[in-house]
């Protein structure tokens, strides 16, 4: 079986794991961070880990292992980029939020992922799919989106008790709209807040890493396996 | 092969179809419309109409044909309410604009689905696969939910023109945030809308006939036909 380095980019970390026990490792990212900045600091994070194949959840809109836009909290150039070329081992790209709810999801109901970072990820999963979702793109309040209150400078403008009432709000909210029977809530913010709504539980982001896993147990064409990336 | 009727129930008028060529009928609805009188009027309009069976497309949460919740725009007693018995044929329930886009989505690029009637109909389709939302209730301005702005009641209350801004917009920030190819526009207020944003059709009603069909194409546990409603 192959060993699998499953690569988490967040708006502020990017986040490396090589197995489900081993202590994850991170550098910094941010709104200037490019691919090839990203790779030379993979290969240097990861120099003594052995991997066959990597697996790297990315927050943007991503389909059939393509970045499709360039993302709004990281710096350019990520579209069409030749990650397997640089790194030198077969890459595997997915939506960040997705990666989560591919590691996380445990059959049965209708799952909503919501990743509380820099941005909002977000991703619906349930039996064998997992469906990535751009929501906070929503519209929302003030003529702008949702993305814009939830997000991290959304909660450092409007103050964190404001920010925990409008997240409360969105999250009731978008499980009804999804018609969702759980809501995992994931991301660095997660833990602020305090009380949480009925139908929602904590995620943990180590789950990015059976995600990865789960990801390389895919045929290529991401078809015939038991789970459809959508 | 069976004789489908598809009855389409919405907040202002119920439309009844037996084929692709004869001119729909319909009855009035409106927020008191009960299951009961529903098919007492479905038996007499339908009178002379021949039929096995009934596909009809709902507008509340349905989830394995099962009404899941009181609609928002109807009256009550609609939730484990035995359509089948009432009418003594067989009947298949399925949300209404999920009915919409199976009977027009026509295959390759993700389609979201929006109906701009008393409330707001939503759906996305892919490849072989109908996922039924209930965007009405996302979260939106003046601590309300999305339907509030965009359905019949908020076209009245803020106006035609704002009220043609407010559906831009939206579409526009929904086509991104499920990442969908298309946005297919149904609903009687769809009309209304002078100019489409880019990437943004109109519907059909009528396509709720073949998506009745269909319905009742696919075997009786959902699941191993060519569709899968979600």
């Amino acid at each position: 079986m192959k060993k699998i380095l499953v690569v988490d980019v967040g708006g502020s970390n990017v986040k490396l794991m090589i197995s489900a026990d081993e202590k994850r490792r991170k550098f910094r990212s941010g709104p200037k961070l490019a691919p090839e900045e990203t790779i030379a600091q993979i290969k240097e994070v990861a120099a003594d880990w052995d991997y066959d194949a990597v697996a790297l959840g990315f927050p943007s809109a991503v389909r059939d292992g393509k970045i499709l836009k360039e993302p709004k909290n990281l710096g350019k150039g990520w579209v069409d980029y030749d990650f397997g070329k640089a790194l030198g081992k077969p890459v595997r790209v997915i939506n960040d939020a997705a990666l989560q709810a591919l590691g996380s999801y445990d059959g049965g109901a209708r799952t909503l992922f919501l990743g509380l970072g820099t941005g909002l990820g977000s991703a619906v999963a349930w039996e064998g799919h997992v469906l990535s979702l751009e929501l906070g793109f929503l519209p929302y309040i003030n003529e702008g989106i949702l993305e814009d209150q939830l997000g991290e400078a959304g909660m450092e403008r409007i103050g964190k008790k404001d920010w925990r009432r409008e997240v409360t709000r969105a999250i009731t909210q978008l499980k009804i709209a999804f018609i969702a029977d759980q809501v995992v809530l994931g991301g660095g913010n997660a833990k602020l807040i305090e009380e949480l709504p009925e139908g929602v539980i904590l995620g943990h982001n180590r789950n990015a890493y059976p995600g990865g896993l789960r990801l390389w147990e895919m045929q290529a064409d991401g078809k015939t396996s038991k789970w459809q990336i959508l």
